[in-house]
């Protein structure tokens, strides 16, 4: 299922057995995409809505080039009225703003062991931006599904080779998921134009899902009869324990607390040097679709665990922020945090192991020394 | 003068002889450092100024929490009248905006073998912003430097610990640099209030220079009588062969051009995939203090060399556009391009190792494989 195992791809393997690395080091593919695909310094953990300049990125391909003017937006397929709409006509629609958490599905990838060589996540592939746009479900009543429609499918203008496919990103919902109202076609992120790398001019933003939902770079949307089993559906975005199971779908975000690591960090490890004293530790948390129920911190390695205090969320669709203060003795410790959602689902202490390294929501560990 | 080498550091020592990685792999720590600190997609070589989204980003501590309204800048030391200035009354004096392409230092590090354990940067380390500020010269004019100041040392608000030091971020400049009248404290970034991550609210902004003289989230100048001795000037950005040596310091821009890789990416490998026939390489070229008097292309994996044609440049502190059209032809193939500016400086085939891995303008070789 990875191209790394396909002796007939195009390039060349990576890693000594083409598909997992055993161990803690990594490849120079690795430093490459982890240069390209930008996390959000756990620092900005701070905002409540993150600057645009520190907003996590994942961009599969490369950041196509496109003309607004020229730019077109077509909806066809099983449907009565096919559309075809520049950015303008798209601008003139009912707009609605809408403040989202996205967290990549790979987040945490890189804590597994073995993981799969790919996109080497720690924790930082989360970050809550305001998007701005008009909701999709009025243009797919306006477009007339047929009753023969059962998904509609998103492609992007973004083409590359993945698992030796070329092919452009492309992704599918239900047509209940498409249809719910907080779906939106987004051409502004806080508030200001859609950045390029965030999808010019128009992405698609579907609130509570991992980011490989929210397709960027939007070229078409098509209503199919059929369930969509492109690549990014049935090959990637699968929680399983090998590549030829097929497992069941990356949907909603799973249940996660992040802590802003305290005090000062060490260049090169990231480490962290606090001064003793009362120290108040800050963070967020969020779930998919589920509110959270509960925070708790752990000073002392994950032996005991305190609760933290909640703050009210800043949308229905994003992360809502903790607090919990510790008294910081000189030593060294580690703290984490764990999060419980409404629906009573609570983060694991052990990495949740799977083939493609999705969905890991592990509690956080954070080493600090308190002098 | 690595910590790396030092027993007593706070933080154990990252790789297995401490200093450098000897082979092609790399250590959790560095990816770490590459998901915080951000390349440029190369792709991004298209725009004359790179979105603020896309540009390239070394943090060298956390990116610290400013509150604009309480925050000042203090101007201080061996002069006759020091300055204390909020954010509005710098705003207030003349604007001038400036377009100018930084680079890092460390660009081309992990290039290199064996290399530094350190921000393992490819080739994307560099960029090109609009910067809006007040020129510094004024201030200083206006501060009365006296006879016995000789250099301007500026610090920021971030606080770290870099070679077992704990250090405010720290650099300086010689009066003759610091009176330059392109050097700008700078509050806007493509004409946008300065984003966080690079340097809100007031940053210095030294073009012609690397990144690491640029300083950012100024807290105080201060003008000394010594040549300033901090961290950051004598024990990393450096030209030297061990660690022992105190070596050269890093200064003015080196010559260097890039290509933005042509046709599609593999997701994993970044390899390309280019259909056959004319395709248009397309570039940039950039030298410090110098024009780009020549940029040449091989498309045969550096055996010959053809002149590509040069656009004017964007300003006189920015990179110049190439162009090249190739004829491409089934089959894989490595492409190169290298630059030489109007004193004759050109790039060297092979990387000019240094110890701390800085300067490296070696030229950049893309694979790609045409069908």
């Amino acid at each position: 299922m990875s191209g790394n195992e396909d002796k007939t791809s195009r390039f060349p393997a990576v890693g000594e057995d083409g598909a997992h690395s055993p161990d803690g080091r990594f490849y120079k593919e690795e430093i490459e995409l982890a240069l390209r695909n930008k996390g959000m310094p756990l620092e900005a953990l701070r905002h409540d809505v993150t600057p645009a300049t520190m907003h996590y990125l994942l961009v599969h391909f490369d950041v196509p080039a496109v003309d607004a003017r020229e730019w077109r937006l077509e909806i066809k397929g099983a449907l009565a009225n096919p559309l075809s709409l520049s950015l303008e006509e798209i601008k003139q629609r009912p707009a609605v703003s809408t403040t989202v958490t996205m967290e990549c599905a790979g987040n945490g990838r890189a804590l597994l062991e073995p993981r799969l060589i790919n996109q080497p996540w720690g924790l930082s592939a989360v970050s809550t931006a305001e998007w701005t746009g008009t909701p999709l479900a009025a243009l797919l009543a306006e477009a007339g599904l047929a009753d023969e429609a059962v998904e509609i499918v998103f492609t992007g203008l973004d083409e590359g080779v993945q698992g030796d496919e070329v092919q452009f990103y492309q992704r599918s919902l239900t047509i209940d998921e498409a249809m719910r109202p907080e779906v939106l076609l987004a051409y502004e992120m806080n508030r200001e134009t859609l950045p390029p790398p965030h999808g010019y001019p128009l992405r698609l933003i579907v609130p509570d899902w991992y980011g490989m939902a929210s397709v960027k770079w939007l070229d078409r949307i098509e209503a199919v009869g059929e369930p969509f089993e492109g690549y990014q559906m049935v090959s990637s975005y699968r929680i399983s324990r090998s590549a030829d199971e097929l497992g069941e779908p990356v949907t909603l975000l799973k249940v996660r607390a992040l802590m802003a690591p305290p005090g000062i960090p060490d260049f090169l490890t990231r480490q962290r040097l606090v001064r003793s004293g009362p120290v108040v530790l800050q963070g967020r948390a969020w779930a998919g679709r589920a509110a959270i129920a509960r925070v708790e911190v752990s000073v002392d390695g994950g032996q005991s665990w305190a609760d933290a205090d909640l703050a009210d969320r800043v949308s229905p669709f994003a992360w809502t922020a903790w607090s919990f203060t510790w008294d910081a003795e000189p030593g060294r410790h580690t703290l984490s945090v764990r999060a419980t959602d409404d629906a009573g689902n609570t983060q694991p202490v052990d990495p949740p192991w799977t083939y493609h390294g999705m969905a890991n929501n592990m509690v956080q560990r954070v080493d600090v020394l308190v002098e």
